[in-house]
C-alpha cells in the first residue's frame, strides 16, 4: 500500500481561494465593528478638522505681527476677546490683536497661528508682549489637515482595528457596513470519539478537535457551527455533511485517521451535489491527508484526524480560506513573522512543506526557537509550542543557529 | 507656566500594577473559553490516553517476535483477530501472534507495538509474513504519553488558546472557571465634544476617544462600558465619574487637553471617595499629561484627549493594567516584539520615553519600519501606523538602519 492519491503542493493550494466568494455583508454599531471587514469604500463627506484649531494653550494671532519680536524687541498685542470651548469665535484678528484660546480652540477668522503661552508675558489686563516670531501656522491644526474631504477613508475589505473606529467616529459614522462572520460547520468523525461531556469507555477518547477548530475559528474571525461526533458509516456522514453544508459558509470534516475512514470520508463528499474535490493530499507535513472539495460554492475540508495536524493544517492552509471569505482584502493580511535562532539541527522529509512545532525562549536578548518534537496526537505538543517554523520543499534540514521565522500560534 | 507636576516614571508606573486586585472569576462553556484566563490550576485526573493507541494502520505484535527478521529471514504471525475502532480487544496476543489495528485503536492485552501493514506480506487469510524487526513501542502511543495523570494542565493566570481549550476537551471539561472580562468605563470630557451621531457645529468635533478606546478595550479583553461625553465642570464630571467607578472595574476618562480641564480633571479625581493620586504626569511621550488614581481598589485613569496620545497610553500603561485586573499570570503576557531597521534618523526628546509611530514595509526580504511623523491630534497618523517604537529615556536619537523593535498596533 503505497501512497494512494496525488498531492498537491501548497502553492497550488492557495490558487484555489479566489474560487470561493466572500459572505454578505450586515450593518452594525461601530463599538461592535472591532477586527471586523469593511464591505465597501468610505469617502471624508467633510474636512477634518473643518475649523482651524488650536494645538496649545495661548493666544490666537497674526503670526506677521510677531516678525522681528525678540526679547529685546518684544511685539505688543491688543487682547480682542476669549475664545469659548467648542464654539465660533464672535470677533475677527486684524494685526496686532490677539486671542485667548484653550487646546482644542477654534482660531478667529483673521489668525493663521496660534503663540503659545509661555512665550508671552502679561502687560495688563488687555495687552500681551510676546518675545519670538513664529510661523503661520504655528501651534495648530489647519482645515482638513488630518484628513481631506473627498479622500478615502478606509478600503473595502480593510479591517478595523481601533484606528480605523476613530476614524469612522470622526465622520459620523455611528454604524457601519461590514461582511458577516462566516459560519464555519464543525464535524468529527470517528468511532474512537465520545463527547467531552461522556466518560470514555475502553478504547474510546473525547472528542478534542471539535474544541481546537471551534477556538481557531473563533480566532480567525469565524463563528463556529459545531455539529458533533458523526459515526464512521456513509449514511450517517452524509445526512451531517449535508446538513452541515447548508448551514454554514465551510465545513471541516476531522479524523478518519485510518485509510478506511479517508476513503468514507472522500466518498461521502463526492457523493454531495455539485461536488468536486480539488485536492487530495497536501504536500505538508504533519498534515498530509488533507481533503479539499468544492461543493456548491463553499469549500468542505477533510481534515487529518491527530489534533497537532489538523491544527497545523487549520493555521498554515484552511485560515487564508477563511479570511478570504470572511472578506479580507488580499494583501491586507499582516501576518508578520517573527525572526529567532534555531536551538538544535533539525532534519527534514523533503518533498513536502514541513512544520515544526517551536517553543520561544529570550536569553541575554536573542530569541531562540527550540523545537518540540513529538507525535502528531499529542496535544501536550502544541500546548508546549509558542509558534511553527516552515522546513521548504526541498531543504534538507536546519543548522543549530540558522535564522528562522516563527509563525506564532 | 513650567510643568506644574512631577512627572513619574514607566518603571515606576509599573510597580503600581500590583496594586489592584483581580476581577473575580465564572464558570463558562468551553466553547466560549477562547482567550479567557484561567481561575485556577487543573489537574489531570487520567492519563491521557487511558490506553496504549495506534498511531498506524497495521498489526498489533509483540515486538520480540519480529527480532531478526529481514526480507530473506521473514517472521511469521498468526492473526488472532481484528480489533474494532473504539472497543477494548476481547483477546490477548502472545509470541507469533499479531491483531489487525487501524490508526487509534486499542493495542490488545500482551501487544506492545505496532508493525505498519507497508511492512508485512499476507499469506493467506490467517497468517501473515513480516519482513523488519521493530523496537517494543513502535508506531504506538502508551498510557499517559500525552499527559499523564496528576501534572498540571492549566496554571491559574493562563491564557486559554486552541490548544488549551482542547487540552481542557481531553480531560473532559464542558466547561471551565475563568475570570470575568473586566469591565472598563470609558469617559469623554471637553465642552468641545459633540457625540458621533451629531452634526458638529462650528468649532467642535466628534468625540473618537471613546470609539478608539472601547476598540482597545475589547482587544486587550475587557467590557467598554461607554458612558459618553461630559462637560467640562466639576459637578457634571463628580456624578458621571461616581457613577462609572461604581459600574466597572476600571474607568479611563480621556479629554481635557487644556490646563484648565486637565486640573478639572485632577480636582474631580482627587474628590471622590478613598482616593489617592499615584502618578500626575508620566515621562512618556507623548502622553505626559496622564493620570492614575487609586480610588478604593480601583485604577482611574486620566488619558491625554489627542487621539494618538490616548491610543499610544493605553498601548503601553493602561493595557499591563486591564491584563493584570483581568488574571493574567505576570509572565503569561508574551507581547512579541518585531525586529526591523529603521528606515531613517530619528532624533529624541530627552527625559521621557519616546514612542514614534513607524509603518512597516518589506523589502527584498528586509523588514523596514519608516516613521510616521504628525501632531497627535491627527487619527490619520495612527491609520497608517502599523506599530510603535521605543526610544528610551536618555537616547538622543537613533540612525537610519538602526534595529528597532515594534509593538505591533
Amino acid at each position: 500500500m503505497k501512497d494512494f492519491f496525488k498531492v498537491t503542493d501548497l502553492d497550488q493550494i492557495f490558487t484555489y481561494i479566489s474560487k470561493f466568494p466572500v459572505v454578505n455583508s450586515e450593518t452594525i454599531p461601530l463599538p461592535d465593528a472591532v477586527d471586523r471587514i469593511v464591505a465597501a469604500n468610505i469617502v471624508s463627506n467633510v474636512d477634518l478638522p473643518d475649523f482651524n484649531r488650536s494645538t496649545m494653550d495661548g493666544y490666537a494671532v497674526r503670526a506677521a505681527s510677531t516678525f522681528g519680536a525678540s526679547d529685546g524687541n518684544p511685539a505688543y498685542f491688543n487682547i480682542k476677546g476669549s475664545v469659548a470651548m467648542g464654539e465660533r469665535p464672535g470677533f475677527f484678528i486684524d494685526s496686532g490683536e490677539a486671542a485667548l484660546i484653550g487646546t482644542g480652540g477654534m482660531l478667529p477668522d483673521g489668525a493663521d497661528s496660534v503663540i503659545m503661552v509661555e512665550q508671552t508675558e502679561p502687560i495688563d489686563e488687555r495687552t500681551i508682549e510676546v518675545y519670538k516670531g513664529i510661523a503661520p501656522g504655528s501651534n495648530m491644526v489647519e482645515i482638513g489637515e488630518d484628513i481631506a474631504k473627498g479622500s478615502f477613508l478606509l478600503n473595502c475589505g480593510q479591517k478595523i482595528r481601533p484606528q480605523e473606529a476613530g476614524l469612522l467616529a470622526a465622520f459620523g459614522h455611528e454604524s457601519v457596513n461590514v461582511y458577516k462572520k462566516p459560519l464555519i460547520g464543525i464535524i468529527s468523525t470517528g468511532d474512537e470519539l465520545c463527547s467531552v461531556g461522556a466518560t470514555p469507555n475502553p478504547g474510546k477518547i473525547r472528542d478534542i478537535n471539535t474544541y481546537t477548530l471551534s477556538a481557531m475559528v473563533q480566532k480567525a474571525g469565524g463563528i463556529p457551527l459545531i455539529f458533533g461526533i458523526v459515526k464512521d458509516d456513509f449514511n450517517s456522514m452524509h445526512l451531517i455533511c449535508s446538513k452541515a453544508l447548508a448551514e454554514s459558509d465551510m465545513v471541516l470534516i476531522s479524523g478518519g485517521s485510518s485509510v478506511g475512514v479517508r476513503d468514507l470520508t472522500i466518498k461521502v463528499l463526492s457523493s454531495l451535489s455539485d461536488s468536486r474535490i480539488l485536492a487530495h493530499g497536501i504536500s505538508i507535513s504533519p498534515g498530509k491527508p488533507t481533503i479539499l472539495a468544492k461543493i456548491g460554492n463553499k469549500a468542505f475540508w477533510g481534515m487529518p484526524g491527530p489534533v497537532v495536524s489538523a491544527m497545523i493544517v487549520f493555521t498554515i492552509i484552511v485560515k487564508p480560506f477563511v479570511e478570504h471569505v470572511k472578506g479580507l482584502a488580499a494583501g491586507e493580511s499582516h501576518s508578520w513573522k517573527l525572526p529567532a535562532l534555531l536551538m538544535r539541527n533539525l532534519s527534514s522529509s523533503q518533498g513536502r512543506t514541513e512544520f515544526v512545532r517551536v517553543r520561544l525562549l529570550e536569553k541575554d536578548g536573542i530569541l531562540w526557537a527550540e523545537p518540540v518534537l513529538g507525535k502528531s496526537t499529542l496535544i501536550n505538543t502544541m500546548v508546549k509550542a509558542d509558534g511553527l517554523i516552515e522546513m521548504g520543499l526541498n531543504i534538507e534540514g536546519l543548522e543549530k543557529g540558522s535564522e528562522v521565522s516563527v509563525i506564532l500560534l
